[in-house]
């Protein structure tokens, strides 16, 4: 096989074999295609969190077919749909899952409507459209087929956008809202680093009001910038966002927070 | 490397390194064999689960060599096979783990008894068969190596058979055991949707005496085709069993119910 | 792609997208190289764990470039390192992470210090050195670039070693530190087979003193080599180490015992 990789993500689990059965069909109709693991663990249903992992994935990679299932609504009408985007693809359900990573990558140029796609296998299974729809789609793409073969041309700027919580400037402070906390306990925010109130500047003081108090921070680039293990950190995560860490700890304890609480960061008085 | 897809299961988990072990061993003796992982999150023992993940998998893939370890009994005199099944090949401990997809496959053609097969890696632990035994004698298959290279032919119908609960009718009501509960809190339950009294035609009204009481169910094709978020929906899983679903919520937590667990489906009053 | 394949070991996680970033960077820079995970389940931050699972990964593995990156320093001025050893390559953080895994494969026979290594992506991110900086070296190496392109050459004997609690003779006793539970309960200990007083012979009596009591134990081979489910069988573990478990049961419950604690393994009076 030639062409491009696929880059895979689901709310699947790793406990039972359904990403394993996509991952089964995409060989099948495309031997020998590379397939990458981005994460199965997204939480069930969470699109949120599947178009955060989904965004942060294409940053730094070459082109890709990116297959993402997080689908609560599978079976119903909302729509199926393959997108081109900066010599990417993208291939999942119609619900703001792939938007985020769509304009990352340069915005979505071409998208196809694949809900009633000659390429599915069928039946089609009313549950079960990883297997049966979006991984078939997204092994033609790998493999060359050309988009139009897939679906239905359709307005690219119909893609269902992804309603995000954004940040707010309150006087001197930046109040951000918590996108969700990482393994590590690190809080990504729904702010840039600009939005910080006097800026990011390395070493500079920082108060951060959370739900379990208030504490004092510093702006630094990595972990271990904290003045001591329990002090806390606001960097720039990798994935561009604004972020809160502990050293060696996890803000999300620390501070108690969570995704859909709010941080409000103000220069230290 | 030509040949098969090696597809990969087993109860090893995702914290330590036995998979990866398994996955070093097999790209030593095949360089650039394609493994697919299905799941390596079956719960330590659970064969029956094990058996049940795997027959869903092999359902609308291709020819592939399934390798799959879930071995409570490994070093004891619990045979080690190698099967072939439609093409297929299957590879693992004798204990019930393989037959149903040997069946699904179509049925086993021939067995293979690798116990001492001249193909492992010497000296065999006793502890881990899975990179010793049964992962060497996956990548000789997958490569093209003939079965009978792999040990002694056997009867196909020695194969150890697992044990599953059934459904049983009673008047107008099914009685159908829990086989297993998927990530969702989907119900798969031990009976085809053919089982169901009055047939499973969609929309029509069922109710379910489960554990936590007794649910006022519709048939459909998916999760949103209950009325309600906290309606039930009887359905046919993709693995071609029937399942009970909650739409956007646990049918498991809202039955109470999970492996072994018996629900009664009757027409509704 | 030639060369050799890429194994894969971090604390990232499932839950997150990190892995599944480093590996779409290594596709980028080497479409089509082979990536094997090894885990990414390691503890957060946990270099011993890490550094076991990787000795014990490259037990009966052929050549390959061994990425492995639990590095609770990221950003500081820890070292990062390339490492020869006996035919394969070894990448991460300079923590003792790398140091186990290279004596298993023979020994540091070169190293490389890659902390500004021309090969990273850049701007390289003070958080994300998996994806920005391990995994391109990692790559290169992989498809056959020479290892000092990726760095400076040190001294292999600089390497930072993995400090391990190690075993006691008091007595008739042996005083044997747990490293670690796996996933099956089965307890991995800092003493080899030949530590045991009176040696390890097949079907020997012998007392455990454990957090959770005195237990009696049998030396055996496999776990079904105890005389009841409730018996402790010693043995050698795959990885070569001494090890404690219990057939069908959870060694790690049974004992109340885990990484740090001690377990007295003496003959039975």
């Amino acid at each position: 096989v030639t062409g491009l990789p696929v880059a895979f993500l689901t709310d699947y689990g790793y406990d039972d074999e359904f990403a394993g059965s996509c991952r089964l069909v995409m060989e099948r109709l495309a031997p020998g295609l590379t397939v990458l693991e981005l994460t199965h663990g997204i939480p069930p249903g969470n699109v949120r969190r599947g178009a955060l992992a989904l965004e942060a994935a294409c940053r730094r990679a070459g082109p890709a077919v990116y297959l993402a299932v997080v689908d609560p609504g599978v079976g119903t009408d909302r729509r199926a749909v393959a997108l081109a985007a900066g010599g990417s693809f993208l291939v999942g359900p119609d619900n703001g899952l792939l938007a985020p990573a769509a304009d990352a990558l340069g915005g979505t140029e071409r998208l196809v409507d694949i809900s009633r796609t000659s390429l599915a296998l069928e039946p089609v299974t009313a549950t079960f459209h990883g297997r049966d729809l979006f991984a078939p789609v997204a092994a033609h793409l790998a493999v060359g087929r050309p988009l139009e073969v897939a679906g239905e041309e359709g307005d690219p700027a119909s893609l269902v956008r992804l309603e995000l919580p954004v940040s707010r400037r309150d006087g001197d402070s930046l109040v951000a809202p918590v996108l969700h906390a990482d393994r590590f306990g690190n809080l990504i925010l729904g702010a840039a680093p600009g939005d910080v109130p006097g800026g990011l500047a390395h070493g500079s003081a920082l108060s951060i009001a959370a739900p379990a108090g208030t504490f004092a921070a510093v702006a630094g680039a990595t972990f271990a910038d904290s003045a001591a293990g329990d002090a806390v950190v606001v960097y720039e995560a990798s994935s561009g966002r604004l972020a809160v860490a502990v050293n060696l700890g996890s803000a999300a304890e620390l501070l108690g927070a969570g995704p859909d609480d709010e941080l409000t960061l103000a220069p230290a008085t």
